[in-house]
C-alpha cells in the first residue's frame, strides 16, 4: 500500500480524499440522470465491479439493490485461493483471513466394512497443494466479504453507497447509451421511476435476473432431480472431524458434505435428501429443517449429532443452466456492447464444489478494468466484447464440471446392487484430481488480443500465458522487505510489465534490464510513451517492475535507470518499490517459476492478474504490438 | 478468534453484543458519579489500559483526554517485536503490519576515508534476527495505534468511548475509592468541574503528569544538553538506503538517524543539531525547520536532500527522568494501591532507541490483568502492588539503555582529536548486542508470586519464567490449522496453562497428560476447580492448552479427555482450539524451545503474555500454590 505521494495527512490512508467534482460523488439519496455505469444488484459479482471502478474517480458509477440493505446471511461462503489472489488485489485479503475458518484438510468417509450402518475413516488428504497459491482457501459469511467490499467503496473518492430498494424495472437500448428505469420500493418514495441513462449497464442481478430477462436472454439446462438440506448449524457432536471439511458416504442413508464455519463453533452441512421425481420441483416436497437434522444424524451414525442453534437453513435441488450470451451484442456482434450480465445472471450451479461466488466475482474483475480503460479514453469500446468470449467460455467449464462433481456427490455408494455407484476411493481421487480447479487456478483464456501465444513461454514457464499470475517470493530491493509478487497486482486498472532480468548485473552495459528501461523511456515505439497521457506519472497505465537475480545486497540502487525507480505525483518523489531480487530462503523465482536465467523474461499481467503475454526481454516490438492492439495512442 | 459461541449473529464479530445494564454504558457525553476505573489520557499506555478493561463488560471503566479528540499525528512511531506480540492479543496485530513500514534491515554510514567531508556504507545488517518473535518491527503513525485501540473500546460491550476536553484536576484518596476533580474545558461546559469517585484511578497522562503532581512524585533525572531535530518529510534524494533504517555519523556535521516510513514516500529523520550549555533548555535556541532541513543535507553529502513537504517537525533535548514510585502506596508500602501512574507519566527517555510507546504500553498491560482480576472479584486487591515492582525496574533498565545509547548516538566520530568519540564499527556492534533489548524481548520479571522459580527451567528452556512466552508454530489438532501459540494468547485477562505432553500416546493409561486432566478435573485441589466461579465456563480464569509430541495426523480427537475439547457457553458446544501438535515444516516447538521429551513440561502464562511458572507435568502441588497465591478461592 503505498499513500502520502502529495502530502502527509492525518487518518485512515485508505479514505482516500474526496472527489472536489460534487456531480461524481455516490452517496447520493436520489439516482442521477446520467452516469457512466449503473450495476444492478449487489452480490458478490456486483460488488466487486462497484470495487473496481470506484477506483476511477473520473467514472460515474451507481449500484442499485432491490433489497432494502446490506446482505446479512450468505449462501456462497467458500473462498477459493484465486479469489483471496483477486481480494489481495483491493487490499481486504488480511481481512478475510483473520475472520475466516481455514480449510487446511480434508476428510473422506465411507460405511464400515464390518459394520456398514455405520462410517469410518476412508482418507484425508491436504486440502490445497503446496505452493498452489500464496494464500489459503478459506470460507467465511459472503455478508463479510459484501461488507469489505461495501467499506472499500464508501472510502474511495466519491464515496460510492448502494442505493438500495430499488427494482430495475426495464431498459432501453440506444446508439450512445442504454436507459434503465428503476422503481424505488422504500416506503418514503414507493413506486417512483428513476429514468437512468448510462454508458453502461451491468446486470448483477442474481439467477432471477431481470437484466437478463430484458436482453432476451435464458438460462438453459437442466436439474438433476435430487433435493439437498443445507443448514448453517451450532452442533455437539462427537464425530472428530467436525471442524475439517469432509465428504462422507453413507451405506443407505445418502451423502453428507460437512463445510466448518469462521469462530470456531459453527458449521454448514449439505445433506442429501429425497430423490425428485423428473421434472419434479423441489418445492413439492414439503421438506422440513427437522427433516434435515433428522438425514444427517442417520449418515453420521454410529456419532452422535444434536442440532443446538440453526443459523440459516433451505432446501434447493441441483441444476447446471447457462445462458448463451453475456452481453446484449454478442448475438449479432456487430456493435459493441452496452449490456452485460455476469455472475449467477449468467450461470447457475451447485453449491458443492464452492464456486458460486468465485467465479462471478472473477467475471466481474474481468469486465471492471476493460470498463475502467474504455471509459477513462484509454481503450477502443471493441475491448468490451472480450468480456463475453472469455467468460462464457469459463462458465461452459465450470457448467461441464459441476454437473460431473455434483452427479458424483449425489451417487449412491458402488455395490453389488449399484454397480454405476461411486466408490469412496474414486470420489477421494477425482477430489484431489481437480484441487487446481477448484482453487480456481486453472482458468485459462484462449489466445486473443489480450492474450498472447506461447511462442516465448519457454521463458517464463511458470507464468503461462492466459492463466492468472502464479505469485512467487521476492524481496525489495529497497527496504530488503520479504513479499509475494503479487502483492504489487493492486486492482487499479493498470497493466504490469515484469521483467525478469538476465544475468548480467543492471549497471554493466550488456545490461538487458538496462537496454529495455533506455526503450521504454525513450524510443517512440515505446507503449509506455504511446499510452500513457501526458501529464500522468509514467506508471499510470502501464506499470513497470523488475526481478534481478542477485540477491538484493548486491544490487546498488543508485545505480539504476531512472525508469526504475521514477519521480512521481506532483512533488517528484521516488517511487522506491519497483525492483525486486529472489527471496532465497523461501525459494528462487527464477527456479520455482522456470524462468529463463541467461535470457530473462518479459511478463505483461492484466489488470486482472492474468498473464497476457511472455517474451524475450529484447522483443520490443512484440511488447509494442501487444499493447498497441489493447490501447488507444495517447493524444 | 472464536465467536457464535452462544448463536449465529450477522455482522462484524468483534462488534460485541451490547451490555444489557445500561448503567455500563460508557459512551455518555456526561462522566458518570462511580466509576470503577477512571484513566487519564489517551496516550498509548491509557489506550492500551481502556482496551484491556473494555474486555470486561462488568468492569465501569472511562478514559478522560484533555485534547479536543483524538491524536492526529504522532510522535511515537516505533513498534517493537514485543508490542506487536501484544497487539496480537488485542487483535489488532494485522491492521498494524498492513499499513505499517518494515524494518528489515539498518545500514550504518560513516565519513569516507578518502573523502572525509562525505559519508560512506559501513554496515549493513538484518534488523530482527531470525526467529526472535513471530512478528517483524514496524514503523506506523500513532495515531493508527491509537485508533486501533479506539476500535476496540467502541465495539466492547459497554463501547467505551473517550470524553475528550477533560481536564485532570486533583484527586483526593479515601478509604475505599479515590476521587477524581475533572474540569470541562468543551465550549459548552466550560470550567464545569465533573466529580469522579474511582476505586482506581490511573494516570496515563505524559511526561508533564497531573495526576503524578497531585501523588507529589517527580520525574529525577538529568538532560544531555544536546539539542535534535526530527521532522517527518517527503523528500527528493540520491541517498540509496533512503528506505532502510540508516544510522549515520559524519566527519564534523553531527549524525543522523533516518527511519523510513509507512506508505513508501514518508521518511522520520533524527538530525543532531547544536550542543547546549549546562542547564540551558533548547527552548533557549531559536531552531528552525531550515536548521534542521541544512544540517541534514550538509550530513548527507555526497547525497542530495530535498525536503519536499513537512508533515511534522520538532527540536528538542534528550533527557532522561524517572519516578521512584508508579502508585500512590508504594512509598509507604502498608496499604494496597488505588492511584497509578503509567508510560511517560512515570518515564521519559530519548526516542532514538525506539522504546517510548512500547514500553508506555507494556507498562498498561501489566496493570490491565491485574485490574481485571481484582475488579472481578477473582484476586486480592494486594496483587496491585505487584505493578510498580515489576514495571519500576523495567523502567530503570530502560533509562540506564537510553542514557547509554543516546549518548553513543550524540558522539563524535572517534578520532585523534576526539579519542573519547564512538568509532562506527562499535555503534554497529553494540545496536547488534542490544538487538533483542530494542525488540522489547528481554523484559525479564523477578521472583515474585506472580513469577516462579528457575529450579525447572531445564524442563522448557526456552520459555524462560519471567520472560514474555517466546511463541513458536504449532498445528491445531482439531482443524489442521498451521499458527503460532501465542495466537492462543488472547488479553482476555485469563492464564493459560499450556502443557507439553510427555511422549505417551495421550490414549495410553500412563500418559501424564491424561493424568493431568484428572487432576485438574477432579481434585479438589484443581486451581480449576478452586479459581473459577460457579456457572462459568471451565476455561474462565485458567485456560489449559496442550501441545502434543505426536504429529496431528496420528492423534485420535475422539479418545481425548473431555477437558481438551469441554463444552462451553449456553449451549455446551464443544471447544476445538485447546490441542495443538508441532508443525515439522516449520520446526518442532520441542525442539525450537527445548521442552524435555521425556517429561514434558507445564508453563503458566500470565494475562499479558509473560511466563509465570514452569514445573513438571505432574507437580500438581506446585500449580495448584502458584494460583492460590494469586488468585481468591471461588465462592
Amino acid at each position: 500500500m503505498q499513500f502520502y505521494l502529495d502530502k502527509f495527512r492525518p487518518g485512515d490512508p485508505e479514505l482516500l480524499n474526496v472527489n472536489p467534482d460534487p456531480a461524481l460523488r455516490a452517496d447520493t439519496d436520489a439516482l442521477p440522470a446520467e452516469v457512466d455505469v449503473l450495476i444492478v444488484g449487489c452480490g458478490p459479482a456486483g460488488l466487486t465491479l462497484a470495487a473496481q471502478l470506484s477506483r476511477f474517480p473520473g467514472i460515474k458509477t451507481r449500484i442499485v439493490e432491490q433489497k432494502p440493505g446490506p446482505l446479512e446471511i450468505g449462501q456462497a461462503d467458500g473462498i477459493a485461493c484465486r479469489s483471496m489472489e483477486m481480494f489481495q488485489a483491493f487490499n481486504m485479503r488480511e481481512r478475510v483471513e483473520r475472520e475466516a475458518y481455514w480449510v487446511n484438510e480434508t476428510a473422506f468417509w465411507k460405511p464400515s466394512a464390518e459394520r456398514p450402518g455405520e462410517i469410518v475413516r476412508s482418507g484425508l488428504i491436504q486440502d490445497v497443494e503446496d505452493g498452489l497459491a500464496p494464500y489459503p482457501h478459506v470460507i467465511i459469511n459472503q455478508a463479510r466479504v459484501h461488507q469489505f467490499f461495501l467499506d472499500i467503496m464508501a472510502r474511495s473518492p466519491n464515496r460510492l453507497v448502494p442505493n438500495y430498494s430499488r427494482r430495475f424495472a426495464g431498459l432501453e437500448i440506444g446508439a450512445d447509451a442504454a436507459t434503465a428505469r428503476i422503481e424505488r420500493l422504500d416506503e418514503a418514495h414507493k413506486g417512483e421511476i428513476e429514468t437512468v441513462r448510462a454508458r453502461y449497464i451491468v446486470g448483477a442481478d442474481g439467477a432471477r435476473s431481470a437484466v437478463r430477462e430484458a436482453l432476451g436472454f435464458k438460462l438453459v439446462g437442466d436439474y438433476a432431480n435430487q433435493a439437498w438440506g443445507v443448514m448453517d448449524v451450532l452442533a455437539v457432536t462427537d464425530f472428530p472431524d467436525i471442524r475439517k471439511k469432509c465428504l462422507i458416504q453413507s451405506q443407505r442413508e445418502g451423502n453428507v458434505l460437512i463445510i466448518p464455519r469462521e469462530g470456531g463453533y459453527m458449521l454448514r452441512i449439505y445433506v442429501e435428501m429425497d430423490r425428485l421425481a423428473e421434472n419434479e420441483r423441489v418445492t413439492n416436497r414439503a421438506i422440513t429443517l427437522d427433516d434435515i437434522v433428522g438425514a444427517a444424524q442417520r449418515i453420521l451414525r454410529p456419532y452422535k449429532f444434536e442440532a443446538k442453534s440453526v443459523g440459516w437453513w433451505s432446501v434447493y435441488e441441483v441444476g447446471q443452466r447457462i445462458t448463451d450470451y453475456f452481453d446484449d451484442a454478442a448475438p449479432s456482434g456487430d456493435r459493441d456492447p452496452k449490456v452485460f450480465i455476469m455472475g449467477d445472471a449468467c450461470h447457475t450451479h451447485s453449491a458443492k464444489a464452492g464456486q458460486g461466488l468465485n467465479v462471478s466475482v472473477q467475471d466481474a474483475f474481468n469486465l471492471g478494468w476493460k470498463l475502467g480503460l474504455v471509459l477513462r479514453g484509454l481503450a477502443p469500446s471493441s475491448l468490451l466484447a472480450t468480456y463475453s468470449a472469455e467468460r462464457r467460455a469459463i462458465a461452459q467449464n465450470l457448467i461441464d464440471f459441476d454437473r460431473e462433481w455434483s452427479s458424483m456427490m449425489a451417487a449412491p455408494l458402488k455395490s453389488a446392487e449399484a454397480p454405476h455407484g461411486v466408490d469412496p476411493a474414486d470420489l477421494q481421487t477425482y477430489f484431489v484430481q481437480h484441487g487446481r480447479y477448484t482453487a480456481g487456478v486453472v482458468t485459462r483464456y484462449a489466445r486473443s488480443a489480450l492474450t498472447g501465444g506461447a511462442e516465448h513461454q519457454a521463458l517464463a514457464k511458470g507464468f503461462e500465458v492466459g492463466t492468472r499470475f502464479h505469485s512467487a517470493p521476492v524481496v525489495r530491493l529497497a527496504d530488503a522487505k520479504a513479499l509475494e509478487l503479487i502483492e504489487t497486482l493492486e486492482a487499479d486498472g493498470r497493466f504490469r510489465l515484469i521483467a525478469f532480468a538476465d544475468r548480467a548485473n543492471p549497471a554493466a552495459a550488456d545490461s538487458k534490464i538496462r537496454a529495455l528501461c533506455e526503450f521504454l523511456a525513450q524510443s517512440s515505439q515505446s507503449p509506455l510513451r504511446r499510452h500513457t497521457p501526458a501529464g500522468a506519472d509514467v506508471d499510470a497505465v502501464i506499470d513497470l517492475r523488475v526481478v534481478f537475480q542477485q540477491g538484493h545486497r548486491e544490487l546498488k540502487l543508485e545505480t539504476m535507470p531512472d525508469l526504475l525507480w521514477p519521480p512521481k505525483g506532483p512533488l517528484g518523489l521516488r517511487d522506491y518499490e519497483k525492483m525486486f531480487c529472489p527471496h532465497f530462503k523461501s525459494g528462487d523465482v527464477f527456479d520455482l517459476r522456470g524462468v529463463d536465467r541467461e535470457r530473462g523474461a518479459l511478463v505483461v499481467v492484466r489488470p486482472d492478474q492474468y498473464v497476457g503475454l511472455a517474451a524475450p526481454l529484447d522483443d520490443y516490438a512484440a511488447l509494442a504490438a501487444y499493447f498497441a492492439e489493447i490501447l488507444n495512442a495517447a493524444g
